[in-house]
């Protein structure tokens, strides 16, 4: 897929034809989910596709790990996403022909994903093989307010003759799959996993009862139909183990219309009955058809648009950055709105990609963007980890630590990752986990949460780092033979991102400790342990180098090789699939953002020389063959005044998968990239920065912009932001005043009382250099970046 | 099995009752092997069994290796010894009842492996359940003259009444074997991995061809018999796909004998045709059969008698000590005497433990001792490394290295580690094959191998380390990211013992070439190229913790916390079957000698205060999980003068197997250990080091022998050594003159002219510490090991 498959829009993505080689990509990009159901952007008649997808998340299936040399704790089984049973699918018959793009004359298709209302729209003018012309106009959504639903209004229309038509509604269990792809970043599929329970079908409904084989979880799906047409018209209805279908049969006269709209309802359960789960999916049903589609569509717009009013990011001067942090914010949303208590996965619900794992990506880059704009919604993720911390403890105590050690990868919460060098051994996802717990009640004063989730998951994960470090002869707490956010380094020795953020960790739980005295010794903690906290913290050990003046990553590596980057051709990238991880991990060559991460998350322990220094020093030797990586070198590229390089990284994480920069958004989209484009401009232009109880910025604008504005929720205020190069404004737009800091001065922002200040203009600084060919496409030199004509589907 | 399943014999190894339990370990201790082909101990008539075993030096199956996450550089597949076709297997009824000593009564059972016939005599009498009593009286021999023979004399003897007797000697292909362990030491057990090709069955005479599956070689096994029994008696041959048979049919009187000689060949090819080995096999089973039962047993007498004349190792004060001493030679001979460029494996051909592969450990311990006692098997075993050249560069281009990488586990050459950060990234396996080089070509003096073979396997080598390592701004040369021998550390910086052989390795290259420019320069090599491994050799990085005073075993080690053995509980040794690698490697844990055995092998690079220092810094952290660390440690121990533990470790070195010590020997033979028995003496106690052109030795002798005597091949000259606690006596045998240095004082030992110096008497040191619970086993304190009956059966 390239840039040129969907036009720019500001609030959609249309796409104007319809690309087969690029339809896995599109699918992914055409997702509609709530966090809870998932469904990619196939076609309706289920054929062709890139991958055929509908997920549930929680909703996996236990696959043996294999090991030609295993060793004591490692995992045993894997969780993957699973394609559960398909209810999108509504195929048609037009005079015995099945309407199918690859057959026949297709005139006309375009779709269009609309951020404001949550609709992906279909417009298809078709001419048989029989030279029979009909228009499909479908429209599909997967409803933010009621969790359980989704739904699909499909119009079809004779155009040049009367057209005997069959609609077939359907719900399909263990679809076919394309095989697996060798990139081990793709997800193993599997084979048929659910075993049919039920299936029933009665007038215009139908229902599908299933469980995974090994995973023992049971899934309903279920449909119902409201059909407007011309009489006469017949309806069937039938089911099989696997199948089960609606048929609608008539003539339509050229001008005639058949309005189907379809409701589906998903239900699952680890534990309810056969009877339970059946009953749940229909009462879905009922509510659904009681809704009605209109009404759903209302239900929806209200949703968004109360989501677009506390979280929109407007940006003046490049409507292409304008819709791709649209469409960035809106699949956020999409992957977290009704997650509920469960995972939020790296790819969200749009693919399988990394068999639908979690990773510390939530709780690193998407929940700083929830905080502020669906608390919610991390306040569900984070009861979500809290809710795997018997697992967390057993694995701990499995690898000789206290406390708890949350998984690399998992979706249940059980570790799932089979090479532990880049997996167990990343142990800063607790202090990510950590970090996420205090930036939430700090952004929402929940001291519910705070006294009861949020302690125990500081207590845990501070044990744990307690367990993990040691003091040295000469007092300072070593963490050893862990791995840091970069993956082209490995079990090394005193991290910075980790040792920092473990500190922070150490701190906070210590902090929550004196702060809930009573809770926290129920938890075992008493005051020698904080103590110790509190003593491990204050002991830190963070290496310097002082000859270079610079950070090394861990122990030693600033004396390590450099990667032979002139020797090194394009196609190679990323690294990892070319090169062994021995030669990696022993050289100077880093594939995402982690001594930089850590300057944006622990800003206040550097100086800002030392950032300037480190930023210059990493950017040599940073590849970004991670999609993680871009959005935190915009924030640290703009903190040291490199705003245009920042601006550069803005784009690159904002566009990721509008253009499919790693060439992998048919496996799902990279919901964390994602979130890092708003975090670029929040973070990076806007400066955004919650290390303390206010909220502080320092507003810098990149020449390509001429207006950065957005809204943030502070505790029951909504506090919006608007950068111009000239002066920012602040503005309480409703709620208690919100204390903010300005380029360092403290300001109280009263509602009804916008306070403007003069933007700061930074001197130019020399830009810094990347490694050759892998320097981020620049925004400024590609000629201004016409916007493309916009020509949407009109909403209806 | 206990210590008490064999008495003690010096020449021998004595089984007086038949342990069922201990039977897989017995099977390993009583293996007859010529390197070429290796028959486990099992019983004549097959079962009971422990693990039958028949195995052929390079015949193996071709397994893939499954990664649930793999990896660019990851190897494919992996290669499995295979039991091939069972010759051993001479079956008997007795009156309809089979001889299976699980049934009816055994009245007695012995056996006796012999070391200086190398004979494996078993004695058993048996009542039939039915009542009848018979004497079999079985003799077998794995030939070390004629290296495709193996031959069985057969007796057996009614002895209470008439008995009807089938003996049944067969060919099996394809045994049925016990189910794998999960123990990931054990090797992958591969069923059925031979396809029939064909069968051939005429008079006394049988064959059977197959080939494996996947790795495509040829197997031939064939066997005939001689048959000595009163007449009348009948003989009939049958063959099918996985079967052949000769069966005698007789019945004896009382006091009548029935004498079977069954001679069996094996012959296999990667290349030649059905025909031509099925021809093979039959040609050498006739020159067998011409040869006779009583001239093989000469020759293998002779061939023996000359070995231990050429390397015996004398023992006085300690029986037990010297059995196993003897019993380590004749394995290591077993292993090594006919394997002729293939590899020696870590079992030997003794059983299927880590699938049969080869190791560092051939190089590293095996053949610094056959170095002295049987140079041809060095230059063998070689030039087999040098035959896998091709499979090396490919390696190290794929691993972006120049020269060649071999691999850290194989039997054909390619890498077969599926775990590489300790497999592929234990580098230092390189410069053990160049230090075995240089060792072979000094203590021979073959030029013609030094040219060629030498030459080659030195350059390749080099380049790899130059290609690894790298100058760091202070001109210091680095490797970093690599595997030493412990390992309980992986992927670390600048592993002293690494360094210091591939200094080692980079100045013997260079070297060399200056020695033959010619040769050189045909290998692409240049002044330039020299002069790179000379500097880098100069310039070598060797870590030193100026705190301590000690060598940290890689860069930062003795900055780890240290490991928590008051919380270590007995059984949950060996470590990496109960804790994480995680943790082993980030922590101050060794599993076997590193830092210690880089003192061992280049004394040159450390002070004598740096040795005493280093050895008890590493003694308190080491835990001796490897089978190859005990030797190490008594080497070094005798060298700082602690001549108890260095004999408490020899005897444990010595007793691995014996003892069954690992609880593993059933998987096979510990050979290095074995060979590390000898070195512990003779590098040990007699002090010997060939850093330098002349061999020198520190004798001494702890408290518990009175008398160490060991001969030496040295270029065409046989060197003996006498050591009492008084006089340490230098003779030569015959030959020339031998240089030697005796406690720094140089000496020209010629013919006929031993040299007789003092012995120095040492202080005596205080004894270092070691984990609790992992000491060595005191020597000394046993109560003076009174020597068990040795009751041997008689020699014939």
């Amino acid at each position: 897929m390239t840039s040129e498959a969907f036009s720019i829009d500001p609030w959609g993505v249309v796409e104007h034809t319809l690309d087969l080689p690029g339809q896995a990509a599109a699918e992914s990009v055409l997702t509609l989910s709530n966090g809870h159901i998932g469904m990619r952007g196939n076609l309706d008649e289920g054929e062709p596709h890139g991958m055929p997808g509908t997920y549930l998340n929680g909703v996996f299936e236990l696959r043996p790990l294999p090991y030609a040399e295993s060793g004591y704790g490692y995992p045993e089984s894997g969780q993957s996403v699973i394609n559960v049973t398909n209810g999108k699918i509504i195929r048609m018959l037009v005079d015995d022909e099945p309407f199918d793009v690859r057959y026949g004359q297709l005139r006309s298709h375009r779709r269009r994903l609309d951020f404001r209302d949550g609709l992906l729209r279909r417009e298809a003018v078709w001419t048989s093989p029989a030279g029979r012309t009909v228009k499909v106009t479908s429209t599909r959504l997967v409803s933010l307010t009621q969790r359980a639903i989704a739904a699909i209004e499909y119009v079809v229309e004779a155009v040049d003759g009367p057209a005997r038509l069959v609609l077939q509604s359907t719900l399909v269990a263990n679809e076919q799959l394309p095989t697996a792809e060798a990139d081990p970043r793709a997800a193993a599929m599997l084979e048929a996993p659910l075993v049919a329970e039920a299936d029933i079908a009665v007038g215009t409904k139908a229902a599908l009862v299933h469980s995974t084989r090994h995973s023992r979880l049971r899934v309903g799906a279920g449909m119902d139909h409201v059909i407007e047409a011309p009489e006469p018209y017949d309806v069937t209805a039938e089911s099989s183990e696997d199948n089960a279908r609606i048929s609608v049969t008539l003539t339509l006269k050229p001008g005639e219309r058949l309005r189907l709209v379809k409701f589906i309802a998903y239900g699952w359960s680890e534990v309810r009955s056969l009877p339970a789960v059946r009953d749940q999916v229909l009462a879905a049903l009922t509510a659904a058809r009681f809704t009605g589609w209109d009404g759903l569509v209302r239900e929806q717009r209200e949703y968004l648009a109360e989501f677009w009013e506390h979280s929109d990011i407007q940006v003046d001067g490049d409507v292409e950055l304008q819709q791709a942090v649209r469409f960035a914010l809106f699949h956020v949303l999409q992957a977290s709105a009704r997650s509920e208590e469960r995972a939020i996965p790296a790819k969200g619900l749009t693919g399988t990609g990394y068999d639908g794992h979690s990773f510390w990506d939530t709780e690193a880059y998407v929940l700083p963007v929830l905080t502020y704009a669906l608390p919610g919604a991390v306040n569900q993720a984070l009861r979500w980890r809290h809710a795997t911390l018997p697992s967390a403890r057993e694995r701990a105590a499995q690898l000789g630590l206290a406390g708890a050690v949350f998984p690399w990868r998992t979706i249940h919460g059980e570790e799932c990752s089979s090479y532990w060098p880049a997996g167990t051994a990343a142990f800063h996802i607790g202090a990510g986990i950590a970090a996420a717990v205090v930036r939430y009640v700090r952004a929402t004063g929940d001291r519910e949460f705070d006294r009861t989730i949020g302690l125990e998951l500081l207590v845990e994960t501070a044990r744990m780092w307690r367990s993990l470090g040691h003091h040295d002869p000469a007092g300072r707490f070593r963490i050893e033979g862990v791995t840091g956010p970069d993956e082209y380094s490995a079990i090394v020795d005193n991290n910075v991102f980790t040792n920092l953020m473990a500190q922070s960790n150490l701190r906070h739980a210590a902090e929550a400790a004196t702060r809930y005295m009573q809770e926290a010794t129920a938890l075992g903690v008493d005051p020698e342990e904080a103590a110790a906290w509190r003593d491990a913290a204050a002991a830190m050990f963070i290496p310097y180098d002082e000859r270079l003046g610079v950070h090394p990553q861990a122990d030693g590596f600033t004396d390590h090789q450099f990667w032979d980057f002139a020797a090194t051709p394009p196609e190679n990238y990323p690294l990892l699939l070319h090169y062994p991880y021995f030669d990696l991990y022993r050289k100077q060559v880093v594939k995402q953002a982690d001594l930089v991460l850590a300057m944006q998350v622990r800003g206040d322990a550097f100086t800002d020389e030392q950032k300037a220094r480190n930023f210059a020093y990493y950017e040599r030797i940073t590849v970004r063959d991670s999609s993680l990586s871009a959005c935190t070198q915009a924030v640290m590229a703009a903190e040291v005044g490199q705003l245009d390089l920042a601006y550069d990284y803005t784009a690159e994480a904002a566009l990721m998968d509008l253009h499919d920069l790693g060439g992998n958004s048919r496996e799902g989209l990279h919901v964390a990239s994602l979130a890092g484009a708003s975090i670029a401009l929040v973070a990076g232009f806007g400066g955004l920065r919650d290390h303390d109880d206010a909220l502080s910025f320092r507003p810098r604008l990149p020449s390509g912009l001429s207006r950065l504005a957005f809204a943030l929720r502070v505790r029951d205020s909504l506090l919006t932001v608007e950068i111009t190069h000239d002066t920012t404004t602040y503005e309480v737009r409703k709620g208690d005043p919100v204390p903010v800091v300005h380029d360092g001065e403290r300001l109280l922002v009263e509602a009804g009382r916008p306070a403007t200040r003069r933007t700061r203009r930074l001197e130019p600084v020399e830009r810094c250099v990347q490694p050759p060919g892998r320097e981020p496409t620049r925004r400024h030199t590609q000629g201004g970046h016409p916007p493309a004509a916009v020509d949407p589907l009109p909403a209806e």
